[in-house]
């Protein structure tokens, strides 16, 4: 008989890098429970075990996570802006929460803690592009502070009570599962605009850069972590390419056959030029590399949103 | 007639940096209050107006800095060994007031905020030493994590709100005024238990080596930085010299002429066992140096010390 795979509880289970988290460690055989506040697509989660609590109640957290022998953590209770605007609700409602969550996960035995950080915003305004898991982590935004904040605590709780963690700085995921919110995720919003003939909105000039990685190339990299052996804590990933808006919107125009309309608007403070991760460290460590070349990806995501729409226009409501 | 000086604000001003601080602004002219919970001693901030107050009440702290030109931000609610065993309460006392603070300083027109940050945790086991202030910033304790916090703040409240400030990362300071309660500062401990015949503690082997600073060197640094116009944020404030804790032993048996007894406890997780800031940048864009010799120093508070034995014996009740 071979070895039981390890019970995986997913924090955030129901956002977008969650379910397609939750539907693929379900798919390779593992126990798997998703921790949100709603469940979005419970069709999708068949399986998987949905339990429904805040992140920010202690009890409900612990008693999702007792039993449980690897924790996602892929919470974060604001969007960049929104943190912005409020940061002091921010650090309230995610860096005081991922303290107590990495308390409990001492105290239970928790055989490892992953957590989703933002390689998009951790590293501020980089100096060097690709950038480095060394360069100097200066976020712009609040949103990048707490994660950083967040990630200097699971150092800290390694050092004090010998918790194992990993933390995957990701750039922009996209994919299935991303709902097209303002602001949750270019390629989603401009996806979904593009298929209902609605003007995509583009803040600035179209020149801001991205490091566009799908979901599945993701995921394959969560799973990388969770197996992981080496004295290496963080990693970035992405796809070590650069794509601007503008690229973006030029691919999608190629796919669709059209010609989009484009909404511009301001710039917004806390967009960085460009932002693309060095991920030499994942290659080497992880023996990972992102496998979905970006226009199979965005055809994937094309699909998807055809195939949900009425889904994803109901969590509009 | 001379340009005004600008008028200051010290919070923690009733603490050991901030009681010598405000006695030397208000010696070099400028308008000075003090904010804090309790004067500790008030015959010694006479001319400075004393403001109590809870830093965590944003309206407490609104009052106490408006109309005020420079904030000195030297408050911290935790002890370093405090802040470890209750990290969210650390954040939450900490850091989401000083949030606030800033905000409240944007809105309010303060000038500059001078943030009093600590140099002996942030850069965690420095690979380098003396550690420069480009060195990484992965502290070992919570209370290294809060400081560091607060600094991305500052960066973050510049960059979106051009709220002006100078961070100093200060070693370990010591002299007057600093009240040797238990883990506050092993100096102000072993120079008060010397002199009054009681054994010295000290964690570890006595092999623990700090950049031990004097508070005049540090309040300097606080004026330099209260008027520098460089494009400069961030400087370590130390002397670039190590100094074991045996070593200081050594000094004050030679001060005092005798042999000290000595209570040897157990290493603590959060002391690293060498921390030395390099200060070639504080020499160059403040021209700032320490003046006083380590011996000097020593000497200073121990008369100082002596001088006030009653006084620091009340506040152990």
């Amino acid at each position: 008989m071979p070895a039981q795979k390890p019970s995986c509880v997913v924090l955030g289970g129901s956002g977008f890098i969650g379910t397609n988290l939750c539907r693929r460690l379900l798919a390779s055989g593992h126990r798997v429970r998703a921790f949100g506040r709603h469940c979005r697509f419970p069709d999708k989660l068949r399986g998987v075990e949905w339990y429904q609590g805040d992140f920010s109640d202690p009890d409900s957290v612990a008693a999702a996570i007792e039993t449980f022998d690897i924790v996602f953590h892929l919470v974060h209770g604001a969007m960049p802006q929104a943190a912005n605007l409020a940061m002091a609700a921010d650090v309230q409602r995610n860096v005081i929460p991922s303290i107590t969550l990495l308390e409990l996960c001492s105290k239970l035995g928790v055989r490892r803690v992953i957590f989703s950080s933002s390689g998009g915003t951790i590293y501020g305004c980089p100096a060097q592009i690709p950038t480095p898991e060394v360069a100097p982590t200066d976020p712009i935004c609040a949103y990048g502070i707490s994660k950083l904040a967040i990630e200097k605590y699971l150092t800290l709780h390694e050092h004090l009570y010998s918790l194992d963690f990993r933390v995957l700085r990701i750039a922009n995921p996209f994919g299935p599962f991303q709902i097209p919110w303002k602001g949750q995720g270019f390629i989603a919003a401009a996806v979904s605009r593009a298929l209902s003939g609605q003007p995509i909105e583009i803040w600035g000039d179209g020149s801001v850069v991205r490091d566009f990685v799908f979901v599945d190339d993701v995921v394959d990299a969560f799973e990388a972590a969770m197996t992981d052996t080496s004295n290496t804590r963080v990693f970035n990933i992405g796809t070590g390419e650069g794509r601007s808006l503008t690229d973006v919107i030029a691919a999608i125009e190629r796919l669709l056959d059209v010609k989009l309309s484009i909404k511009w608007a301001r710039g917004r403070s806390l967009d960085i030029p460009i932002s693309v991760l060095a991920i030499d460290r994942a290659r080497e460590v992880l023996e990972w590399e992102p496998k979905t070349s970006f226009e199979t990806g965005l055809a994937m995501t094309m699909e998807w949103t055809r195939q949900n729409r009425s889904e994803i226009d109901k969590l509009y409501r």
